[in-house]
This record gives structure tokens, sequence and C-alpha cells, in this order.
């Protein structure tokens, strides 16, 4: 335990007030934007349009970064990404940001307001407002980020997979993983630790992709393919067969020549991609689905489809053998 | 850094699914409650019937509470009412509770449920349901409360003061930091001990306050009357008068002959009573809102006046000096 506070808890509270309200547009597009009450009072006071999409992610020092591995203010953006990634999911829409942040004895205001900066900008862009939060002494750096979205159409679920339904991902996978690798070996340049430090962004596709009624099934990337997918297969009560000569390998894994792992192995089990992965019927819904994504200048690739059963596992190759994976675990960080 | 991962985060993830099910009304109520997708999803999907009412609190082992202090079912209980306070302090109503949970080695899958109940149980006493969160590894265990709440009517902010208006609280202070005192000394037992672990729960009196049209500004007590009243002057534009005499001091830290410090210190800056503080005009209003507090059978105190001017600082007592109050910080018990 520390035995002194870090930094003023109510001066940081008006820096990010400060830094917030330069981010939000003036107050009749506040207004507009569903704001009635911002930071600064007991709670925010927001307006939806339609029903809440609600999701919370908790991003660790030393559990789920080091600090020397990225900026604070890509640390900031990187937190708001990933519980964003949720809501894309879903199919929604991002409206409101809350932060809760832990601060250690040793952050200082500048590293802090950097922090904040990240968190405003990834969450204005999204289309949302950060509008609340709490700061509060901690051992280590933490940040814990709420995103509140909203559901324009019928949220897509995890359940609702029909046999037959080929299997979509967007983007490409294994860099993430691929760059904590090079991160603990010291790197701290080049395409992998880019990747890791900045996820995709999928949210347009995510929601262009359920108001075309696409997707029955969709789950993000979070704890790596196999097993995200396994949980669409469990909710679904289906197998996945996948071939995984079709994966979409991130090229910049395809081209390292220092990886300890054989490529693939990134791309099944890696984890921290945030890409999404889909199920839909059809192939004009095929047709569709690539449309949509091409518009948001997304790469999209069928590397399965939901069958019966599942005996042999959730997710099986094309031999019908299980596909096994340790899948990424949040907490990797700490057990090296 | 721990070496080990504490938990399985997916047997958690289950085991909180579980808990929170069995608190969950029967499918019919819950779609009645607004609870379209619950735990299980990349994100729950909520439907509300007025503005949210956002807020979120973190309480960490070494800053916040020692884990020796209280059971985990009190802590996942206090989590929720601290979080929930907040939500009161607006005049609004708990709808929904996600968790946050840092969960460090060493804490058993007992103590997980456990904690895990508090908060459920909290969450369904308060008219809520838990609908989300996360789980993952920490050194320390954390929790993150966020609650959307509804504004039913109006919420009270902290900035609409005036001058003439009576000051009130509500039930009593100072017991919360005295216990605080004690934990720190090795008491386990006792009034003061058991005040920290279960804040007073207002919710219900600061809706029907809220409903009533009575505060014109109101906020919860959680650094410190003095503290916290100076939050209300500042966004009003003015000073609070306050009679020291009148401060509705807890009986049990009056009669407790161990505290250090005079019993007025823990009523004027202890912190962490999570009583209500609001300002209110004319006469009738009083009686009203007594009225209001006595059918929650919740004790109302008139303490001071607003006034014009900040020259002298926010708070200043019946002979015109200031009332300055060091503040209950979190952060407190790792600071000692």
């Amino acid at each position: 335990m520390k035995s002194k506070t870090a930094l003023d808890e109510f001066e940081l509270i008006d820096a990010i007030a400060a830094i917030a309200a330069i981010a939000e547009p003036a107050s009749a597009d506040r207004a507009a934007a569903g704001v009635r009450i911002g930071i600064g009072d007991d709670a925010a006071v927001v307006a939806l349009d339609a029903p809440a999409v609600l999701t919370t992610d908790t991003l660790t020092e030393g559990v789920h970064f080091r600090s020397d591995w990225l900026t604070a203010r890509d640390l900031g953006r990187r937190a708001v990404r990933v519980a964003a990634s949720d809501v894309a999911a879903m199919g929604g829409r991002v409206r409101f940001v809350l932060l809760s942040l832990g601060v250690p004895t040793g952050l200082g205001m500048k590293r802090a307001r950097e922090l904040v900066r990240g968190v405003v900008e990834e969450a204005t862009g999204a289309g949302g407002a950060l509008v609340g939060g709490n700061v509060s002494n901690a051992s280590e750096l933490l940040l814990t980020v709420t995103v509140v979205g909203e559901a324009i159409v019928d949220p897509v679920r995890r359940d609702g997979a029909c046999v037959g339904d080929r299997i979509f991902v967007t983007g490409s996978l294994g860099a993430a993983a691929a760059g904590v690798e090079q991160l603990y070996g010291g790197r701290r340049r080049g395409a992998l630790v880019d990747a890791w430090r900045r996820p995709p962004q999928r949210r347009d596709v995510g929601e262009a992709l359920a108001r075309a009624g696409i997707p029955t099934a969709m789950i993000d990337v979070s704890d790596g393919l196999v097993q995200d997918l396994a949980h669409v297969c469990r909710s679904s009560r289906l197998s996945a067969v996948i071939d995984r000569k079709a994966l979409p390998l991130s090229p910049a894994v395809g081209r390292s020549r220092s990886l300890r792992s054989n490529p693939l192995v990134y791309a099944l089990s890696g984890g921290e991609d945030y890409e999404l992965v889909f199920t839909a019927a059809g192939k004009n819904t095929a047709a569709r689905a690539r449309q949509i994504c091409a518009r948001h200048e997304c790469p999209l690739t069928v590397i399965g489809e939901m069958v019966d059963g599942e005996s042999r596992g959730p997710v099986i190759d094309e031999n019908g053998e299980a596909v096994t994976a340790p899948g990424y675990r949040h907490g990797r960080v700490a057990k090296r």
C-alpha cells in the first residue's frame, strides 16, 4: 500500500470536466445528444432514444497492460475501444461513457490528463460523450470504462446461430497477441505492437450489419477466436466447423520471423483482436455482408459453417477434429 | 504481480449468472422490469421508462476497505449502496447494476460467490437487477459498481440552492468515520463499526423528496458534510451558514469514550455517512419534508441556511467564521 495520495482527486475531476467540455458540442447540440447533466454532479442524467446497451470493462496495470507499453493517450483510447467493442458486437451504437479511474502514487497530472484526453477522444470519435465517473487512489493504475450504448435495431445475441449458417470474421487475426509477445520481449515498435495498442474499430460495421438484419449471432474476439466462437456455439447449442486455411491471419504475423509459435496459434487463440465474428444464412446475405464491410473498408472472410451437435467439441476443423486452444485469458500479462 | 490466476474467469461468470438468476423475477416480470438481455451476452440490453441516471464507483482493497473489516457479503452490499447513494442524491430510482470485479490470487470461489450475493441482494432490494459486468485478475480485490437509474421526476442538481433556503440533513453523521478509526484500532464489533459496514439506505427518501419537488439542491455525504456542502455552495454560488450545535451527531459517536477526536470532527468531516444534504425554501416545505422523512423512518434536521456571497468560505458558522474541515478523502485507509 502506498503512503501518499497521488493526485488531488478534485483537481483531477476538474481537469477531466474541462477536457470533456472542450470535446463537447455546444449546449443546443448537447441537449440533442441527450446529455441533460454531465460531469460535476452526483450522477449524470442522459436521455436515450432506444433500449440501452450496457457494458463495463476494466484495464489494470500489470494485468492487462504495462505502463511502458503504450502512451497514456493510447491507453485511454484503448480502454474505451475495448469496452465499445462489446456494444458493436450487439449491433448497438455508443452514446455515453463513464470512467472510473484508479490513480497510483507517481501518476502525475500530465499523464492523467493525457489518459483522459484519450478516453474523451475515443468517446467522441464514436459519436458519444464522457458524462461522468469517479477518481480514487489505487496501488496500480486502473481504468474501468462503462459504455452506455443504444440498440437502434434488435440487438444481435450469441444464441441465434442456425445449422447451415456460415461463419464470418472481420479484419484479420493474431496481430495483437503477437504484439504482446513482442512487448514482453522488449520491442516497442512495429506493426504487431501497434496492432495491440490500437485495436480495430468495428462499431460502424457492427451497427450496419445489425441494421441490415444480417447476423444471426455475433460476438467480438477478445479471448481468442476459438474461445469466443465456442460461446456462440454453446449459446446456440451447435458446433462450428472452421477451415484453418481460410482464417484471415494478420499479414504482419505471417511476415514476422521472430515469433515463438506457429502463426495459426495467434489467430486461433491469441485474443484481443477485437474483430467481429458472426453467423449468417444464405448466399445473398454473404454478398450483402461483403458490400457493407467494403463500404467501411473492412475485410470480411468466411471461415466455416455452423453444424448440428456439440459432441465433438464446440469448434471442430475440416477433418472433424476438435480445435482446442488455450485461449487468451486476461491476466496473461501477469502470468509470464 | 501475482504469478497465478485466482479463479477461473468463466466459472465465476457462470456462478454470477446463476446467483443473479435466482434473484430475478420470472421472465414476464423481467420483460416488465425492462431487462431484454441480461448476463451472458456481450452486453446487457435494458429498456428505461425515463432519462437514465448514470454513476460508477470503485471500492479497492487497501484503499477503501480491508478484507478483515467486513464479510464478503457486506462488501458486495456496501459497494452497491455507495454507488446507489449518488442516484438517490439526484432523486432517481435504481434500475440496473453492472459489476466489474477484480479478483486477486487467494480469493476463493466461496468468498467470490458471497460477494456477488451481496451485490445481487442489494441491487434487487433497491428494485433493480444485476444485468452484467466483467471479471478479471487484479492484485487487490476491487469492485466497480455502475448503477443505471431512472429520473422519474426532474433530477435534483447541486446548483439550485437559493438565498434563504434552509439546509437539511437526513439521519445522523459521524458514525462511519468513527467506525473506520475503531477498525484501524483493531475493533471488529459495535455500533460504529457496523455503521461503516452498512451505510444507511436513503434511496426511498431521495426519490420521495424529489417527487414532492422539495429540494432545490441535493448531494450525498461521502467526503464529509463540510466538503460536500461546499460543492453545493460552489455550484450554486452561495455560502452556507451552519449551526454546529444543530448537527445530528450520531448518538453512538457521542457515547463512545475511546475516540481520538472531538465528536464534532467526525460529523463535520468524517465522511462515508451516505446521508442526504439538501436545501429547500419555505416553512411549509420543511413540514412536508419532515412528513416524507417520517414516513420512511428517517430523521431530518435543519442545520443552517444558504446566504449570499462566497467571500468567507463556502461554509461558515453561526459567528461568520469559515468552517474548514480536512474532509474524508477516499484513500484515507491507505494513508494511515
